[in-house]
């Protein structure tokens, strides 16, 4: 457990969905405090539990309704589907004030999963950032990370790009990426959202032709890793 | 030398720049038939001989005009700066008709290199498409491999993402990836060539802030490369 940890509560809205309650199951394993926020909180309470179940009761994770769990967080995951994400930021806009929202969302449109779609305001995230407004730092974070590896134990062979509205703001979410056990990497202002999240898309569209299943991506020519969070 | 590699004249329009020479060299050495478009032909022709000598006479590589290469081959990659892009396009749209175009360009725009920055049609290719028209099929591919990578002989450590206005000629441009030694995938529509271009500025990111020169992108968890050609 990290010194960090002990100090941050992360709630994942949309947690009982299976992105959100890998991502939950990961940071509670690493020692974070984690919310599981849902539109039924009786189906949040069921999400936690089993996650404590599967962490044999040495973690904190509880669950609750959406505005519950952004109002009681320092950091608020956003893991529902696209179809849910203005009505989820629209009922907890009040908590998310001075705050970090980590936009889990890619924008899929059906039937055409695999064509780049995006909203007009560019993408899913600089969509959340007008509906929030200035005082909440909005980060993309995770789209392209399959739910599998996540409940899993083995390597996950994807690396995850972090964009968003402030450097400050993308190097924390860079330490939350670090405490699931993937990579992250700074790729740059919320502007660059739009190639995180339509790689969504593109991965979909490799794992169709090619009988794929989690397709990923790895940054490559890097020789050292470690980003100054200064 | 591969059968295709007889039957088919590759142009490479900006070739005398380094992205532009580089894959010249690739395909002239897998067996192409290659000519080396310029504004300037005498700049052309110096050119194609720096890579015949490089190739030791092996190999067939002819320096001319922009517009005069495009006419003679049958496939067309477009290797100039985004400034230069639609001016370069326009000098040559009646001899792309029934044609490939292979849009290697990223709409990077100075001084902000990383930050995704795309023009009104939502990428280069997508211009690129509107100014030539229904008659030539448009396809990205390479814009995220380092020149140094090509001229050299070890291996690129960056897969090639390939979007294009019809499978087809996304497969025949795949063809010409693995020419070139590199892994290309069928990345999907030519509407999420905005993914594909982005990344340059993502890479671009990355390498600022990492220390590093060369940041490029693998395709992870696809067991089987191959893809149906037909």
């Amino acid at each position: 457990m990290t010194k960090e940890a002990l100090l941050l509560t992360i709630a994942v809205l949309g947690g009982t969905g299976k992105e959100g309650k890998g991502l939950a199951y990961r940071w509670a394993k690493a020692g974070y405090r984690v919310l599981i926020g849902s539109r039924s909180s009786e189906k949040a309470v069921k999400a936690a539990s089993e996650i404590m179940e599967l962490l044999e009761g040495s973690s904190s994770v509880v669950g609750t309704t959406n505005p519950e769990a952004a109002e009681q967080a320092d950091i608020i995951v956003l893991t529902v589907p696209y179809s849910a994400h203005r009505e989820t930021l629209e009922s907890v806009k009040s908590a998310l004030k001075g705050k970090i929202l980590v936009d889990v969302t890619a924008p899929l449109v059906p039937p055409k999963l695999s064509k780049v779609q995006m909203p007009p305001a560019g993408s899913a995230a600089q969509e959340a950032k007008e509906i929030l407004g200035e005082e909440v730092q909005v980060v993309t974070a995770f789209q392209n990370v399959s739910h599998e590896y996540l409940m899993g134990e083995e390597d996950v062979e994807c690396d995850v790009l972090v964009t968003g509205t402030s450097k400050k703001a993308r190097v924390e979410v860079l330490m939350l990426v670090e405490a699931t056990g993937l990579t992250g990497w700074d790729a740059g202002p919320i502007e660059n959202s739009v190639v995180v999240e339509g790689l969504a898309s593109v991965l979909i569209n490799i794992n169709r032709l090619y009988g794929s299943k989690h397709a990923g991506i790895r940054i490559t020519g890097v020789p050292n890793q470690a980003i100054e969070s200064t």
